[in-house]
């Protein structure tokens, strides 16, 4: 592809590197002639490469002519510069993965010093960063440690090449059950993640069929081996989810009990053999009991057993066990209105808090449910106090318009990491549960699922790009804003025209309440076409056993999960949460349906009923979408003509689908209230 | 498979040919010491193989010794005894496929005579049927007729080996994208297909996919031979259904167009290269302009324009088109109350009436919408004076339990045959109509869809059988009874004992009125799961393009398609009927929601409100369910031990699954309407 397709497409996505026009920048940044670097780690050799390609792209020439240079290096690693740049304060400051950045005033030399190899690579990133966000390089005095340990991404990608869940192509790991011969795309993969700040990735579904169960065998490890070297020079660490029933299935053993000896053993050597495939493998990540996938249940064995088996099998080689807490009856009789999925991963594992061994992590989803536009915090979240714990989101938008709609989701992330727990009392935020330093845990961080396929420009709708990036800037720093991490990926994607990055700035600021607004109303969530989760279905999942009901009928609609009167789950929170959404006075409109079952006329702290909010929001969320398309065409030749109109093709596809979630959710609550529209719009 | 466990799994159906123990009628059969036959036509061949294999099945013993034969044949085709038995005024009496069966008081010899070897064939299923049915074979005085020229039915196979709309197994037909090697089990089906009284058959889905194209080229032509050969042995000709943009898929032409003389051209040639390979081939079914499917309407011609193409290439050789008229707009919007898919195969053909081929054959579904357990008979159907017509009816139970439930069919096909259409003023059934003499039409007749895939018993649960021998009959035959039709089945195939074959007619008998009871209430239909079209879902196709809707809101429910204030689909109807439909107090009960929005509070004639006739139905319909249950529970040790369990298997699973009927029907009326059950039962 060459250079200007590939930015016509967005492949290169915030590594795009756009020229910088001639001027006062070009100028600053063109002063370095070279980049002094001595180590030959591969991960620094990494961020040798990536500087000299950035640098180059966006001078449109190769480094070479000017008076100052870019010294990078370890430490101690034997770079003069470096050693001599930053004293013993700065390094001792600077963490495992963080870095420094200093510009020297008397030679105008930049350089990055870090504790290690993957340190000078963060570096690296950053500094590219500021260059391609056109900032100021004269002065810089840098210090970064990334907050979370742990900062991992799952793709939850099939050997067949599909993608549970994935809206942008077919995988880029694997296809025609193999792993992908050509790994080109692979390294790219590593590059934007890295340059993000991520540090791990578990490559196959969590829900792991027969063929990816085989990953674990000599058929396939070198092959996996090989996509492990690639992330390693880009300092990112390779799990696989792995199949609980191995054993049974690929060992030919006749259990998989985790407190059987033969089982314990064949878990053992099967570890031996990966760490001898790949010595920096990283462990396993599971999903058992769960949807139908096996576990230790089978066996009368609870989720300390078995992740603990696992665990032991890892712990030689430093390997550590991730373990999702997604444990729910997933064939619920909708008639049983006492049984609750909101209440399954406290009920399964609060009572196990002390039992799991230090390299075990739990991995736990940001809302009791599923991913929906709007959920409560999960009150498992800092719950446990002596057990490693690292959160999940959804990068993929399984359930905020797969991609085929805008819905920045930073926003909503920010929301999670800064509740309020009450875990330890005040300040028992979520970030400081999963960045480990509440409760002092060893292990900790982030997950995410990832949002990407082999589409051209890797997420399909290109806005969704700032997901992929958000999420790994908010692992590596849960401080930043969603704004800024917005304007980074806009600057760095599409460009500096001050006008686009104010427009698409806004854009993605408002999209998550835009797509709130014409969807799910008041928390309730799970309005939703069955199986793929697309589109509009008021009664979709009310009548299943997925355990997802709202209970509209002819007078109200909601859950009841308070503990006076309902299911329960209000008092799993702590302090003042559990007073707030017991109560349907006190709790938040967005979460009101949530927790409560009210009439449609049940007056929200807004002023409007339940009923005429439904109502607004949805005829204003179709106008607000509509918006966006407005907002977008005033940016056509502010950017390439090929990105104006595949976005804008999204955003005409998102206003026409808007209109049809409107008027099936209008529609079904005018039929089922008889209560008209107080503005007396359209209503069918 | 040995003679017991063919019994014991039902795999020879109809033709299981029960051993007669000694008695009576033993002696009365065993008189015949042999079958005399002088011709050495194919379909003759396999009429004197059907009589011995029968007959020596039911008595347990070659033919052989005896006193009196069994002699067959064709009037004037050398048989002596043949000519002997039937005087010119019989032998005028039997049309094409007639036969006559006498019995010679003298020597006790039964003779069978007929016109055609076909008819030989039938009137020697029909002796057999006696016999299996353990009548009198003393005094014999038989003609028959079939009513119906064409008696078809029509497989939805395809080449993968799928069926569309199959609840038996995979296709008997094709394998491996070809067409199954061995034909051993084709054969039994023909054998089933002309014992029950049928004459031709289409062997691909309507929905003629890429690879089904290529059946009428020299690919696949010899192979379409094959088969045709094995349905030419037992009267059958055969169909195929062709895709109506075959000229630009297969034929290197850019367009389709009916009226472009290239496009002529090549379907003539390709008529000419079917021929060639199958001398008797039957003709082409074709669905066109249908759910995505291709047609004229492409090409701004019409449905004449299209089918008298590809008469024309047909007639040289006598072959007939038969065109579907579910022709219907799939795209519709849900909020449009206007346009009504019921209408929509009247409007589009109504005015076509007289510029159709007479070697076209229009087929008209029963109904005007899809094969629903109830819907009032499609008015097209006698509208068009001077048209070949025939009609559609479903035997594979999309709609009607899937083969899971047991729907006995022929109830409802007998109502609709039974209809007054005043086409031509009174006398002008549906049966007259399809038969032919009402409008003196050249050609007509039954099409069905078929019921039967590669599960042992043929129909996936065994009493389904009944319906695809049903359709058979009433085919031949529309003035027999359900419940004659019924008994013959059971006779045949579970055997004569006296209570299994009055619990099994009574369980047959009421079939229909159970599963319409606990599924979608008086008319409305649709109440299903989009695409698989299994269990309640009543939402499910709502807001739907697919123009199914009820309307239901929290006053009232149906579809108002008066004339008067709906949609005008009841002006479609003549005389009476349009009287009766167009006013909610005639309206009969079972069809009040198809024709009116009524409220819940709505008297029907049963003096039950709408919303409690609901919650009765719906509550006794489970009952009645689960009455036959331990019906068949009574029956055990009168048949085959495999053969009782797997019907009990499936009756336990159809009570288990009409209870989620009844309670997601009910809980969404209760909860729509707000009107508490008059009987305070359990709703959710």
């Amino acid at each position: 592809m060459s250079d200007t397709a590939a930015q016509q497409t967005g492949y290169q996505a915030w590594l795009e590197y756009h020229r910088i026009t001639p001027g006062e920048l070009v100028e600053q940044y063109a002063v370095y002639s070279g980049i002094v670097c001595t180590e030959k780690d591969e991960v620094i050799q990494s961020a040798v490469l990536e500087l000299s390609r950035g640098i180059s792209k966006m001078l449109g020439k190769e480094i070479g002519e000017g008076r100052a240079v870019i010294a990078l290096g370890t430490f101690g690693g034997g770079n003069e510069l470096v050693d001599r740049a930053f004293g013993e304060e700065t390094r001792s400051a600077v963490v495992h993965e963080g870095f420094a950045i200093t510009t020297d005033q008397a030679s105008g030399n930049i350089v990055v010093g870090a504790s290690s190899a993957s340190g000078v690579l963060y570096g690296v990133f950053h500094l590219l960063r500021l260059f391609s966000t056109h900032q100021s390089v004269k002065a810089l005095d840098v210090i970064e440690n990334p907050v979370n340990m742990l900062r991992m991404i799952n793709q939850w990608d099939n050997i067949d090449g599909s993608i549970e869940r994935g809206y942008a192509g077919k995988s880029i790991f694997f296809e025609n059950n193999r792993i992908t011969e050509d790994l080109t795309r692979v390294r790219d993969y590593a590059r934007l993640l890295a340059s993000s700040g991520l540090n791990a990735i578990s490559i196959n579904n969590v829900n792991v069929h027969q063929w990816e169960t085989k990953f674990l065998t000599e058929e396939y490890l070198p092959d996996v081996a090989r996509v492990a070297g690639v992330f390693r020079s880009y300092g990112i660490k390779l799990f696989l989810s792995v199949n609980y029933a191995s054993p049974l299935e690929i060992g030919g053993l006749s259990t998989a009990d985790p407190l059987d000896p033969a089982v314990r053993e064949w878990w053992r050597v099967k570890a031996a053999e990966v760490y001898a495939a790949i010595p920096d493998f990283g462990g396993f990540l599971v999903k058992a009991d769960s949807e139908n996938r096996p576990g230790p249940f089978t066996y009368d064995r609870d989720h300390a057993d078995g992740s603990n088996m696992l665990a032991e099998a890892l712990k030689p080689y430093g390997g550590i066990v991730i373990w999702r807490c997604f444990v729910y009856n997933c064939k619920q009789d909708w008639r049983d209105r006492a049984t609750d999925r909101a209440r399954a991963a406290y009920d399964h594992f609060k009572p196990l808090d002390g039992r799991f061994m230090d390299n075990v992590i739990l991995q736990v989803k940001n809302g009791p449910m599923d991913f929906q536009v709007r959920e409560p915090v999960s009150p498992l979240i800092g719950a446990m106090e002596t057990t490693n714990q690292m959160i999940e989101f959804q990068i993929t938008q399984e359930y905020t318009g797969q991609q085929r709609h805008l819905c920045y989701l930073v926003p909503q992330w920010k929301e999670v990491l800064d509740f309020e727990t009450y875990a330890k009392g005040e300040g028992s935020s979520i970030k400081r549960i999963v960045d480990g330093s509440l409760h002092g845990n060893r292990l900790s961080g982030f997950a995410a699922v990832s949002n990407i396929g082999n589409d051209v420009n890797w997420t399909g709708h290109l806005l969704a790009q700032a997901n992929l990036y958000g999420y790994g800037r908010l692992a590596w720093n849960p401080e930043l804003s969603a704004e800024e991490i917005a304007e980074e990926w806009i600057r760095m994607t599409l460009g500096g025209d001050e006008k686009l990055v104010s427009v698409v700035l806004s854009m993605l600021m408002h999209s998550w309440s835009i797509y709130e607004a014409y969807t799910s109303p008041l928390g309730v969530g799970w309005m939703v076409n069955p199986d793929h989760h697309y589109g509009p279905n008021v009664d979709g999942y009310e009548y299943s056993k997925w355990g997802t009901y709202h209970f509209a009928d002819c007078h109200g609609i909601g859950v009841d999960r308070t503990k006076a009167t309902g299911t329960g789950y209000a008092a799993q929170y702590k302090g003042n949460n559990y007073d707030t959404y017991e109560s349907v006075e006190n709790c938040p409109d967005e979460l009101l349906l949530f927790f409560h079952h009210v009439p449609y006329t049940h007056v929200l702290h807004s002023g409007q009923t339940v009923i005429q909010h439904i109502y607004n929001t949805h005829f204003e969320g179709v106008e607000r979408a509509e918006q966006l398309t407005a907002k977008w065409a005033s940016l056509e030749g502010s950017m390439g003509e090929l990105v104006h109109m595949h976005v804008a093709d999204r955003l005409a596809e998102q206003a026409a689908h808007a209109k049809e979630w409107r008027d099936m959710i209008n529609t079904y609550f005018f039929r089922k209230s008889g209560i008209e529209d107080a503005m007396g719009r359209k209503i069918y």
